[in-house]
């Protein structure tokens, strides 16, 4: 029994109505590049029927494209699989390769990887950049983690902070996370994972010189978890050399990232701030009439409502001095310089953003006023 | 190596965050029961990864649960299995089991089908209410039809008018299906599959006195497909004596059923009209102060738009007499019945419904007066 | 006592926070030319303080140019003063020469206007082109009219069917209307006033050869009577000759007029049928690959959402036969040609319009097909 | 000539269509009672056709009903009469008689007042709780505050840095104020002004022990000003021992109130912390499963969206340390308690309330864990 290529059309027809006014809110993603690199937008952190999520590999291809995108990785538990009585493959590249058959003719990097599942301390990790998930199916976890580097792959701890894994939600490093860092097979952890943002992975981070990373660690559908919520799923920014999988690898070992939900931004100083400076722009500075009140628009470039508060000795008209600019909207502040100036330092506190535990950064934009009025 | 089951905890992680104001829009079809019967929303006419589509079974059910469905049918082509090298499972059951696994905590039932598949004529056929799928894998088709006979099946054939199989899109019955009606192996006809109403398909039941059916035909997501579009996915309500499998199948075969795409409503008059006629209530009826005009308050308590059309003598005050009464909403006319009434006949033309080609259902409701003043 | 132009700024203040992302829903009214006249969009029927009307004129100049008119008058009964104490001006005239102040920086045309008032059968009346509204306010309203004939006056029938002095809703022209008409006083009749379409007027309309009008009647605020109810004011479409006053009076005596309220459009067939035909716009159509499924977009160019059913004898694929064009939006069909034509007449009945009681037009489009596929 | 009470009609036909699905957004303001304390919502800085605002009277009443307000006062300026040539009335108390008239009907204080208007340093000045505005209507300043202070008035400096007033924005005492301030004739002071807060108004409430002020300034319509632009009106919230007008005034004099813009609240500290301990309720206080995480639901009884930040020391599982709790909204708390407690002190700091300039408050609550778990 054969079956011919009319099934190929079988698609198509549900496509037929589709180009009618769509009631879909945007969800595309935005973040700007900053100075000497390219922002690329990843999700690290994902599953699909072959190993404990809910869809085809393909279904996670199109989710990413709709979330503008620029990179993602599907994880699967490569040792927990419950859907083994249908999916018996014992090939544990199967997914990304599937992956890759629908993401080839989209602009969507794709990066092989796998999620190393233990109890806890060892708990769960992602490596990323492997080469064959199959070689990483190995009893000892050190033994794993060894392969992981053999392979050269960039390997996070994923959600220290899960209570099903520290009931308190207080993580320390055990010695066999300290071991695999110091012998540089622990490069990463997870400071934001589904919708949970911890402050002591955050300094887990800080004090051994981790990579911060934000997942979405999808099971089931971006839609349900994160969209209809009024959420964006949580992804990791990483400042890259150029938009290639090499110059991504090169950025997340670099520690050059930012992990990023909703309104909530956290990052290593060095790149956190420039972020902040790029997502901002100032359009439109003059000065109202016969006064020294200075009007000027803010441009938030982001997908990210931003929060700031005014950390300048002058005060605002017509403004609360804790404002939001909503995603990809503007605010114009009126802000009383006393005198008509020929320049300005903006400087604002991002109440959104954390560059260390309860710490936020101070952004100050110098703007020329001379020409404007 | 042994995973424990510390693995169950690894979905209510993404839960923890669920319970705020969430931005999801209700979904939740509602239709009236009618006069002697329960009216069961359905839709008979799904795929999962276990054929062509492209999420697990679960994510089906609970499609299902968001949609307020009563029963569901997930209706794999069984020839045809793009899937089969990672789901090499014989076993054309596995659909159905695995989905009655998570349907088992919930108020939904769900119905064993599968979709029998061939080039035109003979084109594609659900059958449901099936014992077991892998009997109806054979070579030629007939004697696919026998074998769902002798299970007892209730089987309907789907899209005709699809233009893959029906370039001009008007169908007409070959000998085969002239052949299974008359043997008694084809009982229904789709006339609207995914977002298609075929008048064609319509003339067609009519004339042969299928049961006439609405389904999604879904195989990525109904999220996708419908909800973000503003469509609510198609159904067929069907009119049982009570809310169980056997009296919904009892109810197919008598040809009880409506279908239902957004505020189109497709039906036999007999379905259709009491459908109609228990879908509007009329509230609040009073006259105005000392004038003959008569305000009262129609209420749709189903999820569709109503579009009706004034066949009364009266005229309306207040209102064009095509007007619509929104899904779920009310809207008040003013009647000049020009003199005081004891009792009036309300008579619409149900402008979204038809019960034959181009021929839309006049619906009367007579309402009591006399004490409402 | 002087008080100096400091208080000129005091309105600027509350506009310096304005320049922030909106909320406001888009309400301006747009409706296309046809063939020969420009398409003037008039609400020829308004009250401020100086009559029933609880707002200064400015206002009525401004909510014209939120809603995108043309052209207002605002016609305060000359007769009723409920605001006399406080407002003793013996001038009538004040209220169009305080908005004509308001207007003069604006593209808006002021015509000046007022209502003559009286008890049934009589009934209220405006004349607008008037000279002097002090010559109207005297005591017979037969020299009422006779006056307003004699400064040129555009005269029509206010609300007929309005139940305070038409308690069944049913209005006949009395001995008064009909000495009017044949004396050449009385010119048009409104069909639409507030929310209320009347057939009955209507058919006088018809009848009688009086000119079609639809009118707001505001005395509040238009933002609270309609916009907020997810109305649009009702207005009278006028084809004139061109953008003038003038021009306006010509084509207002010459009946060349469609009463709008929402999605409700009544007017002579001579007037209506050219406006729905200038309404849509069809929009890259072609057939679907190897099918004689022609795919074509309907756009549709007002503020109204228009409501259509298909009078071809060919079907729809995927849609029903009753469907709407949402306001500026667009609605994609497939039409089943059965054969590929070079060229099509696509037949449509406007269920949202009307050129008699209970008669719908029927629109025809002729679409070249050769060189679009 | 005389005009029969049919007139009376009039406004009821404009209401007919009126009780359908309206699409008005709820725009009610809503703040808690404090201990001791009923909390009036009050806006008592307004303008209508009386002074050089464009509006009828009843409109303010209509408005400030739909507001969900307590108390409005109508202050028309007293000397700039720009409709003098239509509303000659002497009788400088007809705006508030004429509104009285409207409100009688409903349950909405009216507070006569009125403000005195002149050029800076003077600048515009309210006086409330008068008896006879035409006695305020005198050549000096002087001689208006005293009879103001006779007549028992609450007086107030309206938007001090008012850039047409002061074109640095930074407004500082003058003799004038100084000496009203001491001779008992200055009780308050507007710290927000139609969409202005003013640091230095507040650091002038604050070193001068003046009332606290927040008005909107209305001149044209609220819903044009405020409400189609996302905004609510800005407002006093006036801690008074009982609903009445006596019960406002001494509540006033004694300096208890919070201006309120949108999601910006200002007070002195004694004022503002009891309100925001009232304005969040703990709900659903447990710990998750076996976990020392607590998890409770904060919901927010106010229609002002409330921005904290965290001050305690423990952390928070799926939550930035900065939130919202949008009006009349929730938000879910995962607490990180270390271990299981009985109570808990919760401590936040108020992002968007000011008790001095640039100082937040910080609140806290205790609640009891007992017996919720």
């Amino acid at each position: 029994m054969k079956f011919q290529p009319f099934f190929i059309a079988l698609f198509t027809a549900s496509l037929l109505f589709a180009q009618e006014h769509t009631h879909q809110s945007s969800r595309a993603l935005e973040f700007p590049d900053i100075p000497g690199y390219v922002t690329l937008k990843t999700d690290l952190h994902q599953h699909t029927v072959f190993s404990d999520g809910n869809v085809w590999p393909n279904i996670r291809v199109m989710e990413a494209l709709r979330d503008n995108l620029d990179v993602i990785s599907l994880t699967e538990h490569i040792e927990y699989q419950p859907h083994k009585e249908d999916i018996p493959h014992p090939d544990r590249n199967r997914s990304y390769e599937i992956a890759l058959q629908e993401a080839k003719d989209h602009d969507l990097l794709l990066v092989h990887g796998s999620e190393i599942t233990r109890q806890a301390p060892i708990g769960h990790n992602n490596a990323i950049f492997i080469k064959d998930a199959n070689q990483l199916l190995v009893n000892d976890a050190e033994d794993s983690f060894a392969e992981a580097k053999k392979q050269g792959a960039f390997v996070f701890w994923n959600h220290p902070a899960w209570y099903a894994q520290s009931p308190k939600g207080n993580p320390v490093l055990s010695d066999f996370q300290k071991e695999r860092i110091s012998s540089g097979e622990l490069h990463g952890i997870e400071v934001i994972n589904t919708g949970d943002y911890s402050e002591e992975s955050l300094a887990l981070a800080l004090e051994n010189n981790l990579t911060i990373m934000g997942t979405s660690d999808i099971h089931g559908l971006i839609d349900w978890d994160y969209v209809e919520k009024g959420h964006t799923r949580p992804i990791t920014l990483v400042f890259a050399k150029e938009r290639s999988k090499e110059s991504l690898k090169e950025a997340l070992f670099a520690g050059r990232t930012v992990a990023v939900f909703n309104s909530l931004l956290v990052g290593k100083e060095e790149n956190l701030v420039p972020l902040l400076n790029a997502s901002v722009q100032f359009e439109k500075a003059k000065y109202i009439n016969n006064t020294s009140i200075l009007e000027v628009t803010l441009k938030n470039v982001t997908s990210s409502d931003l929060i700031f508060e005014n950390q300048m000795s002058y005060t605002f008209y017509s403004s609360s001095p804790v404002f939001t600019i909503p995603a990809e909207g503007t605010k114009t502040l009126q802000i009383k310089t006393l005198e008509k100036k020929d320049d300005l330092q903006i400087k604002l506190k991002a109440l959104g953003a954390y560059i260390a535990p309860k710490e936020h950064p101070v952004i100050t934009w110098n703007i020329a006023l001379k020409d404007q009025e």
